[in-house]
């Protein structure tokens, strides 16, 4: 039981490896009739995908994704959607000294004691190149959500290191490598970069993500908060150590007379609450936030242990992305997607298609809590 | 589907509502053979309830639970066990006048949006009375880790709104109402408190807490991370908006040459991962922090609207907690546990019940990141 | 994981033993707003339900069920319904002397192996008795499918050992504890059963379970078929032995061109399918045949082994059913209902409320096959 | 949520359509540290797989399977294993007039009723061309409970249409075309189907498949049954109509007396129980029996409608199996294997490793029951 599929009635199992001869994922699920080519899923892939500036990993692979079934003449049938994506940019060599030592902060030392064997090459399952797959099962769910619901999923990067990164405008994302919402800041971020990979060091991030345009009513009351799973689905990202919903860590030093979000005729006054109350969404922009580790496959030797328990140092060469934030947008992007989608589903599962009748209360207020 | 069954190999489905007639859990799933009775799970389910200082709602409940099946003997006979708990000092009135109003920063307005009709009396399902049958079933995980893994569970209150609460001692905890790791304090937390509830306001917290004698290789590398199913775990419960492991989100500004733990003949030599890498146990002890927000249910007035989308003004009465987070200490335990009991199994199904021979690496050190 | 929860949408968790003090169930997932009161469920319980004739065990429980929550003034809520029986009638002292010995046909052997213990007051988990709470389940599914879709649920007893019961009415069902759709064989039913019971033995019994005004398109492609789905419930009943759809065993010996049902303007001109066309229902009956085994618990001394692996001679007195078939019509058509209502519920995630327009053709032509 | 993924542990999802670029599954839980190549699946590929001789379909595919992942220098890693067959042999031309159509006894009706649409070449998903990957993921399964619990899967025809087979040796089963365990009857079933061929008809027929060295303790007392999930499992198969275990239909004319297996010292004395006590497995062999329709797709001319209700006459050329029962024994070995499989692993997640110690019971005895 690896834990490979994502979602109840949305279901994505992801399969692959690094340095294998491909990865992709499989869809359950899908409701029938979307228009779906491999057009749309490619788009939220070359966003993610390798190689597209120097402060990513310099490994260069196309990433182009193959539809394998559950799609006829453009449409999905409701059946199995495959995506297949080939490793085409394997370079063993880079990671042959890995097999027999553990590099901290990695996963080398937990697989090897949890299966007793692991695949070493390019950190083989523990590879973030398996966000590939999700960043394309999300691009289905996108394309849903924004056909039957008019829902946008909208990520950037709040903070490089110690650089904080104040919001400017959604329009400089797309702009410069680092999913930053703030073009003044890009050259001090792009001289971040230069002097850490000059030191072989890494660092980490901070990663906002937010949901616009949501359905009311999608999540459960108790286990299957909408909440609860997007701290699931976020933690489950590669180097992911913190997530928070609206106030998030803030929250402990507010006030309840200042926290709760007043309703008022034309919609929420505020969005403390990051779009959730009880677990359910409340037409607000569900606002999302993550920490991320910095990369440990650094330049800089460290000392470790081998697998005979005895004391190694360890440095690691090959193509690393000295920031994993940087590329973790997108991703943050389609993990949000799929919950939303999941929970979709289940609502209308449970309730049916039928809107109730409300009172003509504005959803959603733009802004930050 | 509304999302009322915890884990996947020990599942505990929960049911009933604040005021109804009873509220418990089913557990399926439980090992055969564990010697259990209603005194092994009293004692967390004590920790947990309301009345016992004047810091938190004088609803006088005795919580007792009773055993209803899976026990033959004093024993688990691996069948369904079921928890009852009988709610015996409801008394409506207090919330009579929430039926057609939506109190900010309630479940009110998203349940009535989901579902077209709600139990209004106490907060219904989206009470925090629910996650009593949660500490229950956290004691049962809890007994059955300690005996076949050694494993325990502590957890504590680190911040009471804006006072820090600093780690003196884990003796101190049992010892005030506020389980607090810091003797010095209590009157100072107390204080606030008072003060609090004079002002009919209410204030977040922040609890931490930390599984010790973890087995290693708990986890799945992809979605299932462990660390993925305590974010689910701890955002499930009610009030919570954030969620961090190890350096949590202070490791959006560290380095990988100082976030990567290294790895000794003697045990890992700090604990920044918070006892998770890639997914997996490591053995060191799980750490875990989480923001709980401030009680919505607070005696100020505040702007709302009725059903009918028109302005009106709501002021709760009845008996709440100033701050929730005073008694989410045992159930953050509990559902760590929970997790980790899960995981246990998950293992074993895949990787059987043998340990790997493996080199003395000590597993685990104390101390925060 | 001990395989107690029925269902993927409409979650029915079962718990308690036969001899506990309480059975029971929790339904997750049920559409809020459907009105219901313990009257609704009680009417099937009571079908079911012991000592109702001479010819059924003599344990004499009412069976009366208990709503714990769910349900709020008498309407579903969409939260989960937890449905309480009490045991009032346990004379443990009958089952004293199957301890340390394994009945021939009964679970003793199996449990003892799976477990290393096990509940020997009245078969523990094993007994029949655990069908109770699915009946229960099981009307509040039949009550949602027939206010949402006019579907209803009829079973009734076809072969009572090697008496045949053809088909007369369904008029005849109700009035004979048989539940044969023949009154005229009423007489040799019983005269069969008084037989038996002197003898000390007990024999099979073939029931039938039909679904009428069946909606179409419920199923899925591969593994999770509707009939894949029945058979999994039927199956799960206690004694039974063999399922069968529509032509069952009988298609061995029949040609395609004679099996494969006629689509006319009108709608299908015969039934050999039983209602489900690759895996997915055609509209019309829902046709199911299950084999019951003779009851294990039988006067007549077996020769057996004890714990120890010792030969002895098993006579099972106490108070039990010569035919369990006889109790299995409300059951069957319990988890007809369960299996149904699952899917429907199913199908609305993945494919909304909405109907497809379609050309008229009538759905369903009754007969069978 | 279209159902494509079998088993809770040791998970198989199953994607792709007879005419699509390729079929295939993903196989979530596998146990790690398995020698496994392409060489150990091909084999049950091969058995299965079309043209291979003329009294099955002519489709000529060499269904060769790629590993795409979970494998790593010959043995399984523990994480998801991609199974892969591409499509070589789609003639679409062959279904063209089948799109607006429904082809009686076929999926047509209902797929395009659930779905609003769906895809026509080769029957799409409803194909018994997706059986490919079950057999694929069943050799998995297999090669894991041959090496860790000696248990073996055989299955044979015992009739085809109207001729009954009876067992004469399992030797023969591999020398003939239809896993006849008898070989003077094969001239008898060739002639058989050349007549029906020659008709431009089809039939049924019965297939028996067993499993010998089981474990024992395997399955779960309520709904998760060893048998109910082999139920589920082989009406799962396409064509299949009905399911019997052990006496299966046979119970309903036997008495108590003579159905309940007596236990001695050396082993249960009779088998009517088909391996299974209670839902868990006795140790004896599995012994289950399936009803297979004839195929639908036949040359003689069937009336039926067209999409818009029109009547029409509907004649199906193209490849097709006369008896789709007669490539039913390897996939029903298949699925046998993975209810076992996915139970072995269930067991020890609840119960461990350990076997308990018993008393000396041979466990299972050959023969029929």
């Amino acid at each position: 039981m690896s834990g490979s599929t994502f979602g109840e009635l949305f279901r994505v199992t992801n399969f692959g490896e690094s340095h294998g001869p491909a990865i992709g994922c499989v869809i359950d699920g899908c409701p029938p009739g979307l228009a779906l080519t491999e057009v749309d899923i490619q788009g939220d892939l070359d966003r993610r995908r390798p190689g597209t500036s120097r402060h990513v990993t310099q490994r260069n692979e196309p990433d182009a994704v193959e539809i394998l079934s559950g799609v006829y003449e453009g449409r999905t049938t409701g059946t199995p959607i495959c995506l297949l994506i080939r490793n085409t940019d394997q370079r063993s060599k880079d990671y042959g000294n890995i097999l027999d030592t553990f590099r901290p902060g990695h996963a080398d030392y937990t697989y090897w004691r949890k299966y007793g064997l692991r695949d070493p090459r390019g950190g083989g399952r523990s590879s973030a190149r398996l966000t590939a797959p999700m960043v394309a099962a999300g691009a289905v769910a996108k394309k849903w959500l924004l056909e039957k619901h008019g829902t946008t999923f909208l990520g950037w990067m709040s903070a490089l290191g110690e650089v904080e990164i104040p919001f400017e405008s959604a329009e400089h994302i797309p702009h410069n490598p680092f999913f930053a919402p703030n073009a003044a800041l890009v050259p001090t971020l792009e001289a971040h970069m230069d002097a850490l990979r000059k030191a072989g060091d890494s660092c980490g991030a901070r990663i906002e993500v937010r949901a616009s345009g949501m359905p009311v009513g999608l999540g459960a009351p108790l286990f299957d908060k909408l909440d609860a799973d997007i701290a699931y689905a976020m933690m489950g990202i590669n180097a992911v150590k913190g997530v928070e919903i609206g106030s998030g860590f803030g929250t402990v030093q507010e006030r309840g007379s200042q926290h709760g979000d007043e309703l008022t005729p034309e919609g929420f006054a505020s969005n403390h609450a990051g779009g959730v109350l009880g677990g359910i969404s409340t037409g607000q922009d569900l606002v999302v936030r993550i920490a991320i580790k910095p990369t440990s496959s650094i330049r800089l030797p460290k000392p470790s242990i081998d697998r005979q328990g005895q004391p190694t140092v360890v440095e690691t060469h090959g193509r690393h992305d000295p920031c994993v934030g940087i590329r973790a947008t997108p991703i943050a992007e389609a993990m949000l997607a799929l919950v939303v989608m999941d929970h979709a589903l289940r609502h209308r599962a449970q309730n049916g298609d039928v809107q109730l009748a409300v009172p003509p209360i504005a959803a959603a207020r733009p802004g930050t809590p």
